[in-house]
């Protein structure tokens, strides 16, 4: 049967599902994007992410891939984001939804994530961002922070800083391209970015940094942490409601051969 | 009874609550600090707050008063925010408390508020705010809503944009120093200070600059409507849950004598 292929780019509100996926413990974002998809094409097939994300975790740029037969393809994309977003739950929407080339996945062909981790530094939470955000009361040394963000930036074997899960998790090599902390008052957030990330790899370096803050780990000790290997060595993992999938990267053209012609670096992402 | 007086800086979540006073439709925010207060302070009177908002509004900056029997006054300040917090719903916090001159009065003191006002200028809303953002999805004209807000700001005659009430307001001059409408991509935040407010008036100027921007009213009109006294023919009002009650201004000192030397505006404020 013939079918097109849909991009769509997902926000959620983490703090009601499981997940991204179905879980014993509630229901995954993803059967809610599947149940509104089809509603509309009912020969819809599943709908491949980018990601899975953890139970509580939000998303404010998710992607994620479907196929839909052609036969029942009746609308403009820009009419999909409508369409969908009024048989979903108020806190799961569609941003925008554009037709991909055939080959496109989300998954495979991520060039890198950012994700966005949001933390009140002050006595009382702000209760507008209390779903959103994590409370840590103490005063942090940024200076201190930051130094042991500087360390972690680069191509690092993070082993130390996934949790082990059940599924072997061969190499365990990511590039993290930018860890940044931005203040804005007792707002902190810290953006990591990276060319893939390890099972709860930034929560673990969120509360790492965080105790790095609090002066119960010197920023030195990261290069340590590091060679470790062991995640007993590393700091804890922040709560999940802190961190937002914030952008997926993806080649211009999705994946296509190497150009002939010299390219910048979304060319060189691209080959 | 001597007693001591205490000032309060309050935020919450207005969401779940009738506004700042209890009303037969539920519960207020007041009842909720009152409760917490007397769970510490058994003798602690009543709560006056600098505003009364309107259900589903939040706030981030509400000042309050409130006095407290000296004898059974036991614990700074800095450890009353905590001692409350711990006895308050966790979408109401008190983010700081002082001592006050036994004069300071939340309400008759108040020499200037900001309200803030969240719009989200996309077709589809961002989740993690939807109780806290108006949705309009709409293309807006940024140009001609600058410019009628500019037309707002300064010395008027509000009554076109308040709700009638029954009870009388004698007078409906307040002057209004900021109406800056600020973007950071679909987020559109209205900043609108003033020496008053009356009832419903950001959320009237906030409906009617957003009519501006649809292209439904031309920025010049203000001037009309403003001279109209007459709240038919401004603009809607915006939904509750986009405002937020940012900050209460104070002279420094509370109510002061005029300095006798020279000083600056903090201090021709509080003259």
């Amino acid at each position: 049967m013939e079918s097109i292929k849909i991009k769509l780019t997902i926000a959620y509100d983490g703090t009601h599902y499981a997940g991204w996926q179905t879980q014993a413990t509630g229901t995954g974002v993803q059967q809610k994007v599947e149940e509104a998809l089809r509603a509309l094409f009912p020969g819809a097939g599943p709908v491949h992410s980018s990601s899975r994300t953890d139970t509580g975790v939000h998303a404010l740029g998710m992607v994620a891939h479907v196929e839909i037969p052609r036969a029942q393809w009746r609308m403009k994309p820009a009419r999909l984001v409508l369409a969908m977003n009024a048989h979903l739950p108020e806190d799961i929407r569609v941003v925008s939804a554009s037709r991909a080339a055939a080959a496109f996945h989300a998954r495979f062909d991520a060039a890198g994530k950012q994700y966005r981790y949001s933390l009140w530094n002050h006595p009382a939470l702000n209760p507008l961002i209390r779903h959103m955000a994590w409370h840590v009361p103490q005063p942090l040394d940024f200076g201190a922070m930051r130094q042991a963000a500087r360390r972690l930036v680069g191509r690092r074997d993070f082993r130390a800083f996934a949790v082990n899960r059940n599924y072997p998790t061969p190499c365990t090599v990511r590039t993290l391209r930018r860890c940044d902390i931005l203040r804005q008052g007792p707002r902190v957030t810290f953006v990591i970015e990276g060319d893939g990330f390890l099972y709860r790899m930034c929560r673990s370096i969120v509360g790492t940094l965080v105790q790095v803050g609090k002066g119960k780990i010197p920023p030195e000790r990261i290069d340590e942490i590091l060679e470790s290997r062991d995640r007993r060595v590393a700091g804890m993992t922040a709560p999940a409601h802190g961190l937002t999938l914030w952008r997926v990267f993806y080649p211009r053209q999705g994946r296509q051969p190497a150009r002939l012609a010299p390219g910048g670096p979304e060319v060189q992402r691209a080959a």
